[in-house]
């Protein structure tokens, strides 16, 4: 299969393009270096190098001769790189994970909320675009998130909703209200996504994905350039490599607030499993297909509680600490999304355990002199 | 009251800032013409010549002393503008007009869709945040349109619905499901605009608006420089002015397709009267108001009939004629919208009846032979 990955520098998009590499695809990889660019400007380094996108594909390109892989760095909000992109390449499969992730990033001020809106948003548009332009039977996976739900007091369905009102019926998106600009304008994406696969037939699968944690998987084996980013850094880290480094530089694991926050995570190799298995369950034309892609439900104090378990087992002995919550959410909450949709296309996860974090555990102990603690601290409040 | 009403140059915006002047609000006028760019570039003028927003205003001061408008030309998606405009002025009131309002130019193709998204979405995302600098405590008033809903099975609310499900229960935005790129970005500007309020505390009325007819209001008198623009092409051209347009031209009212696409329409005087109440009642801080702003609910059948019982009574024998549909939307549909929140504020609405059409079809009569009816064709397809 001849498939596009957008965003393949991050932390998602380069394992998946060894991953689908490794499964005999035609990967073109893209990148434009953004959360390169905003770590080094904002002190938000990963905990160790990445080789650039364009080095680590040379590299396993020559361990792996059969792979087939084709970096290009360029803009997607730039229309004259997307010519580039499509041109003489038809491709079936385009993987859009092209976005600004981070949230804190997104609420620091008019300019980090106007470049989120802007490189997710109208890149998005492009993209539906250039797809209709150039590839219209292609299938287009497009990485949603969680968050785009918000917390609401009713069952969160996956990506629909069938209401009852007044004596009549009709399905619609399940309503979304996302709690930071980044996670608004995934909400945007999905309303514009929908109204493209309506108006003029597109197929696509609109990923809502939780926080995602790990950095082995199937194919990283000891090499490691295969690993993925590690950010821990109050911009593009997730709370669970915040407790994690937290743990092992021997400082309390920070709490935001009641610590009752609830989402649904799930492991790298899991995240890769549920895209290849979008990948081999298309949409028809003109559908648009949701999946909500998290494995375990967890409050924020579960978090906790386990990766202080898991760092007993490294003779690590950690502890908690609560500090006021820098963000504008609800501490407790009710919370139950669903999520059967992956595990009927036959996903078989790995759970949040302390032997997935402990791996983890140990991965940053390699690197405890690199560790910076005043990076864990948030630094962006709303 | 410091008012600033941003796409001052058009059909609503013009008659609104004269409106508000002669209520003795201080009224900041601000348009960059772009309605007037793209009518001269894709030959959809309007019937009658409409002076500058500039020239308008001199001529209305120098007849009125009293009043206080202001005009400043430019582009609201540019952050240097958008300085000169919040420069040492408090508003109290920003009245928010300055969108791409032609669905069928936005459908054109990718450069219009891209004009359209930027136009209407950074402009509103650069607006909430000169509020949230310069003046947090002003009421926002946006116009939406009706056609952000689309033609759901289930009965239209305002703006918010509570849903049930499984046994619990959680108010939402009511879901939308537009017809067109410009008729979406008004659903995203919702979506963002909510965001501002949940987070900011920003205090937004948002106007779900039907499609609005009629030349005369309170204040246009007889002066013709009063008068807003009326379109009849097939770019800002509505059903309403194409139907009379045909019907003084002697050429048949063309119905596209079956003719049941159902709508809220509206009078000028009653929009100006709805914002007017919007203005009077603003929302508590944090609170997003929303109403559906329309009076009468009609079919394009039942606008067909009765602009060609008006035209009978200006001795004009009219026909209709069913042409293909140039738009994907449901011709036979059902269509069920709440209004009542403009009513409880005491809204007394004129309604779509002969006498109403026939002062139209009066106006249109004195500029019959400048009509073009090649202008009245539908160009676009989608």
């Amino acid at each position: 299969m001849n498939i596009l990955i957008l965003g393949a520098d991050g932390y998602i998009g380069w394992p998946l393009s060894l991953y689908l590499a490794n499964h005999g695809h035609s990967v073109t990889c893209v990148d434009n270096y953004s959360r390169r660019s905003i770590s080094a400007k904002h002190d938000a380094e990963p905990l160790f190098e990445n080789p650039l996108l364009t080095e680590r594909i040379t590299h396993f390109v020559r361990q792996n001769p059969n792979y087939k892989l084709r970096p290009l760095i360029g803009d997607l909000c730039d229309p004259s790189f997307i010519e580039v992109v499509f041109a003489g390449s038809s491709y079936d499969t385009v993987i859009h994970l092209a976005e600004q992730p981070s949230a804190p990033y997104s609420m620091m001020g008019f300019k980090e909320s106007d470049y989120t809106l802007r490189n997710n948003l109208l890149s998005t548009h492009n993209i539906l675009w250039a797809i209709l332009e150039n590839c219209p039977d292609a299938h287009l996976i497009k990485l949603g998130t969680m968050g785009e739900y918000g917390t609401p007091n009713i069952n969160i369905e996956e990506g629909w909703l069938t209401i009852n009102h007044e004596g009549r019926s009709d399905q619609f998106l399940y309503p979304r209200a996302a709690g930071s600009i980044y996670h608004t304008t995934k909400v945007l994406d999905t309303d514009l996504i929908y109204f493209f696969v309506r108006n003029y037939g597109l197929k696509v699968t609109d990923l809502m994905q939780g926080p995602v944690y790990g950095l082995h998987y199937s194919q990283s084996s000891e090499d490691p350039l295969a690993l993925p980013n590690f950010h821990y850094d109050g911009l593009f880290g997730t709370v669970i490599n915040r407790f994690i480094v937290q743990a092992v530089s021997g400082i309390p694991l920070t709490i935001y607030g009641k610590g009752g926050q609830t989402r649904g995570y799930l492991h790298l190799n899991d995240s890769l499993q549920c895209i290849h298995l979008a990948l081999q369950n298309p949409p028809a034309p003109g559908q648009l297909k949701i999946y909500n892609q998290f494995v375990d439900t967890l409050t924020v104090n579960q978090i906790a509680e386990l990766v202080v378990s898991a760092a007993a087992d490294a003779n690590i002995n950690a502890t908690c600490q609560t500090v006021p919550n820098p963000r504008r959410e609800k501490e407790e909450h009710y919370y139950h999304a669903k999520n059967e949709g992956f595990y009927k296309l036959g996903l078989k996860p790995q759970h949040f355990d302390t032997e997935n974090i402990l791996k983890i555990i140990n991965e940053v102990l390699r690197y405890k002199d690199m560790i910076d603690t005043s990076k864990v601290l948030p630094k962006v409040k709303w």
